[in-house]
């Protein structure tokens, strides 16, 4: 078996814990994938400095731009607003862009089949995620379904989600335990300079910390 | 249900008739992909040009021209030739663009999820095909699961394979039959002004056409 996985970093906490978890046992290779979302050029920043921190060099960057185009998400409409204060609502919120994670694994996929890599890692979370329906075991099962029909029969390539069962504050203990640079991540879904300390993402973020009892490193200035 | 249908539109034979087909029960949105192939220009001038015919107004071109970065295809890597006379050649052919159908169909899912669309229709042919893995029913058996999985709980699309079961020949005469504008539609995989005539797709075409004993409108000078 290839001991090269290819990991998927958004920039932010969760692909950050999850690629220092492959990061142990392979070698690794490091996909971004610009989807038109707000704060891309903060998030591509992150990507290449964690990428650095790894010392990564097989890096790709795919631009799926069209996702705009085709809308339907607070992240990729700048007509929709991000909202604040959301976390107790139930549903699937605004920010969900419709079957995203299928494109980004798709390229994971095409990109492992052709280097002959075996492991693509995701940071996904299911149980304190945001309630997006690609976050799901059942999903990756799916998935991993969908990989065995649509490659080469000699290929033989998983999806890996070590973070899938882990809280936030889990996963924030697990990234400082291996050492991981938290403080190169960005996770803020609505600024760039300075992370907004008010959208799902961040306050996600925010109560993970909090609850791990960890001060995050990107912490605003007069929060906590 | 919803009655709007997305059509995988490349501008091929195949995915022409699965559009005609499509097109007797719905109303179509046309998706087109550039995913850096060598003849992508002429194939957009037959997406349009069918479009036109079938008075779609709903059109999406969307460009994943990473595909070509990560190459593995001689249809997007110029270095790898496209081979001649290859049609009985056993195993998966060098044409063969890693997992490329699920970025193809991703996209499909989005635009189709934002728009309300129920149905995707692909002109994706099992037993006279090419032997690319992704052109089988098991694979899209696959991807139906993944769409349950991966979309909103309210969300319900379906992957529609009409031409999965017919040769090309029964292609070519469904699409007769249904006055599908064969002669918009672009199979060369080499060449823009006149089809090679010599490539496996063209190959394929010319079979089709023979064993149906219909007169190929875009018949090379010279042919048959």
């Amino acid at each position: 078996m290839s001991r090269l996985a290819v990991c998927l970093v958004s920039g932010g906490l969760d692909s950050c814990v999850a690629a220092a978890i492959a990061a142990r046992d392979h070698e690794t290779a490091f996909l971004h994938v610009n989807y038109g979302q707000r704060t891309e050029k903060r998030e591509l920043r992150a990507f290449h400095d964690i990428a650095a921190f790894f010392g990564v060099t097989r890096r790709l960057v795919a631009d799926i731009t069209y996702l705009r185009r085709i809308g339907g998400s607070a992240l990729t409409d700048a007509s929709i607003d991000i909202p604040e204060n959301s976390l107790d609502n139930p549903g699937i919120p605004v920010t969900y862009v419709p079957f995203r994670n299928t494109h980004i694994i798709s390229i994971a996929v095409s990109w492992a089949e052709v280097m002959g890599a075996s492991r693509i890692f995701i940071g996904a979370v299911e149980a304190d995620s945001s309630g997006y329906p690609d976050c799901r075991k059942s999903y990756y099962r799916a998935f991993n379904a969908l990989i065995q029909e649509g490659t080469r029969p000699e290929t033989c390539i998983r999806i890996e989600t070590p973070l899938i069962d882990m809280s936030k504050a889990e996963v924030v203990k697990t990234g400082v335990a291996l050492g991981a640079p938290l403080h190169l991540t960005w996770s803020c879904y609505r600024d760039e300079e300075r992370p907004c300390g008010r959208c799902e993402s961040c306050l996600l973020r925010e109560r993970g910390f909090r609850e791990a009892g960890i001060i995050d490193p990107l912490r605003p200035e007069g929060s906590g």
